[in-house]
């Protein structure tokens, strides 16, 4: 099967998905409303393992061969050919807060390689996806191709982290403050929406530490799709997660690498 | 003329500065790649701008006796009885970033005192409008009233902050961190965004320094009429920007005001 195919299987992910996880986002309000003691009810959760349920119920049902390693219900076949890397809901501490930066990430793996991916956004109705060859977007105001910016500069450069605390005290939050220093602008608070961002040529670099395999899998083929260059701070491979760092411009990326390791 | 009344002229404010900052979102990496040294085309500030422009002209042609104080084209007849205080783009480096959770904020004061509100965000289709006794939203998924979360318990309460960095280092930062250090979850990153998730009962606490009246006044009637309470850190009125703190509930309100003046 080509990755032409599993395109259109993963549209079908993200929309199954998207309608198990939808209903629980912004419903924090009235759930707990409704029952003192409710505590045991978390929104978040369990959108988390409704949105996974029906994307492994799908996955086994049309490639029962498929490994998949999914964020709330571990993993299975995880020596298959093609092993399927899913998180339900990427960003949850957005999700939690109401805002519309939440992803769904679908990916897939071929003899551990990242080849296709996709971040799923129902609230807004966009999606991101990608082979490594090339990358799209689709949304409420049109579709087209994603291409990074290609700025060497960091100096120019717009910086995205999820939350600089995710670094610690130590030599990880010195090397992040490094390249904050460097770069024109930098915002928090973003998640795979960031990644998204970068492929999608608004933002330049994103440095994140701690990442599982499934918070950075699916973007993978997205941001290398659309011309952009992901690794770990070492500039290995980033499909096992880790330290990360995503750039636009590989120019970027080395500036970057040398802020990350000096 | 009655706050309904008002209500709907603010509707047509809002979808025509949407339809006028609307093409700039997401436009800047277009618009780089066509012209080398086309840095003098910045999207956000023309996006500004034609916002504001088109908001002044309706206000002008429909009251020409009302004051108008805009982040853009500063303030005229502020003396005057009824004053409409705008920010065409406030959460600018959301914009920047292409994330959807900046807003266009419309506030009217009467006598100084803000009497209806909306925060309006074209992508998502989303706004949040109040006029202090109640307040409501209107969505993609659909309208409900706005009612924040009466949880006066801070060791359970979600703060939100747009960026720690705008504290300072001083004194500033040390109030904000006791209430970091305080609540359950805190998140970076959102602006006007945060206030409207307060009043839909997402979030419990924002905490803000250095916020003009523009930044604010906009969002008072959403936040009061949804039942919160929005103040300086000396418990004065917010409607003169400031250091900002915003609760959904009262109880919640003076341990933040304590901390903070600790």
């Amino acid at each position: 099967m080509s990755v032409v195919d599993f395109a259109r299987f993963v549209d079908e992910l993200a929309t199954q998905s998207g309608q198990a996880i939808l209903p629980f986002f912004r419903a924090a309000f009235a759930t707990e409303d409704k029952a003192k003691g409710a505590a045991a009810f978390d929104p978040v959760t369990e959108a988390d393992r409704a949105g996974e349920a029906v994307m492994r119920q799908l996955i086994k049902r049309s490639f029962p061969d498929h490994g998949i390693l999914g964020e709330e219900f571990g993993s299975e076949h995880e020596d298959a050919e093609y092993v399927w890397v899913l998180d339900p809901i990427d960003g949850t501490r957005g999700f939690i807060a109401g805002l519309p930066i939440w992803g769904t990430l679908i990916g897939l793996t071929r003899g551990g390689v990242p080849c296709y991916g996709l971040m799923n956004q129902p609230f807004t109705g966009e999606r991101f996806f990608g082979d490594g060859e090339a990358a799209h977007y689709k949304g409420p105001h049109g579709s087209r191709r994603l291409r990074t910016r290609r700025k060497g500069d960091i100096a120019e450069a717009i910086l995205h982290t999820t939350d600089p605390r995710l670094f610690g005290e130590g030599t990880n939050r010195q090397a992040y403050d490094r390249v904050e220093r460097a770069v024109r602008l930098s915002r928090y608070g973003a998640d795979c929406y960031a990644y998204a961002m970068l492929a999608a040529g608004h933002i330049d670099l994103v440095v994140e530490a701690e990442l599982k395999p499934y918070d950075i899998v699916a973007m993978i083929p997205v941001i290398e799709g659309a011309g952009g260059i992901v690794t770990t701070w070492e500039g290995e491979s980033a499909a096992k997660g880790g330290r990360i760092v995503a750039a636009g411009d590989k120019r970027l990326h080395e500036a970057a690498l040398a802020l990350l390791n000096g």
